[in-house]
């Protein structure tokens, strides 16, 4: 199995193409390091985007939703989805409007999406969403019910063609600019994880498992 | 005018519709705190999502990026964009996995794009975008080059129809869940600006504005 995802019509990264990358350690990397995807899918021929939690195992992505929602129902329908996860890392102050712009990292993955059927196989990837997002936390709670498992659609989407662009470092001004005394540089934008907060109605002496306490601090 | 948008197909939240708002001000409050909106558009019938810088102007976003762009070629062409802006503010841990989720600020846009040709109107639009994300920036930077606004496509996307969905607050689990010995509660997410970085090739005794260092700190 090749390590990197074949360039084509559909996933080559046209503008800048020096920040590209399709190698699947970086693709995976990003995937595994966001919480929310952007999903496209057309409705009445019309695009429409949501956000979506996720989970990837291997070259499939896991989505869910209620079962009734439309988002799964023309995802059910559809030849090709299309998903787009950015961190944000930094905005870029240059020394014009033109070349201003933020650091990035993003991936853009395209597949085509499958409703899951089977219980077992919905109730695995419903556990992959989970632990991709709280890590450590479906063995800590109670099995599904049957009417859950029922209520909830898990779309599998593999990954057919899929690209990375990463910006990052000082601005890249026109050589000219650089006698311009303006100030320039970046300013990070960090997302971090801050400190749990119980819930009111939490049972007296239960107290958070290491697993989720982890979580406190994390950058993502 | 009115300080709705009004409910159609097209915007009606669907799923936990007593998150949705409708009004104008809790939809331009979610549009003016972010920074990337994800923009869907239909390429060879296939839904594309790409992540775009943009800025707010009344009932006008603009959107930009290289003229030559296939976002901008296709924004162009298109009879309707749409935009979501989500900011994720915490995990949510509740007693079962069907009920656990995140909390979040969402918004969702639906407009009919249109290529901003005439010069004058281009760079006012540039000024907003650039302001949006660097507030102050504009007038500490040269004049832009009739070359750059001429390598750049800009796209006013007129707000037709929106809506914001809103979810905050602890779990909300199932009456008999309650009496699970399990941890519950939710994990805050704080997205912020740290410090500033100067450029290595910075002309010596430049400093950042007052504009610029207010950035510093900042969340999102």
């Amino acid at each position: 199995m090749s390590d990197k995802y074949e360039i084509s019509k559909k996933n080559r990264v046209r503008q800048i193409n020096r920040k590209a990358a399709y190698d699947k350690k970086t693709v995976h990397g990003i995937l595994d390091s966001a919480l929310l995807a952007s999903v496209a899918f057309v409705q009445d021929g019309q695009p429409v985007v949501v956000p979506m939690l996720y989970g990837r195992d291997g070259e499939t992505i896991y989505l869910h939703g209620a079962r009734k929602a439309r988002v799964i129902r023309l995802l059910e329908e559809t030849s090709t989805a299309c998903l787009n996860i950015t961190h944000v890392d930094a905005l870029v102050y240059a020394r014009s409007a033109f070349n201003s712009s933020m650091n990035y990292r993003s991936v853009t993955v395209f597949g085509t999406p499958r409703l899951i059927d089977d219980r077992e196989e919905k109730i695995r990837a419903l556990r992959i969403i989970t632990e991709s997002t709280l890590p450590g936390r479906w063995d800590e709670l109670r099995p599904p019910h049957d009417k859950e498992v029922k209520m909830t659609g898990v779309i599998a989407v593999t990954i057919e063609s899929a690209s990375a662009k990463i910006s990052s470092g000082m601005p890249d001004d026109e050589p000219e600019d650089y006698d311009i005394p303006v100030w320039a540089g970046i300013l990070p934008l960090t997302s971090a994880f801050t400190t749990l907060q119980s819930d009111d109605r939490l049972i007296e002496g239960v107290e958070a498992s290491a697993a989720v306490r982890a979580m406190q601090g994390k950058v993502l």
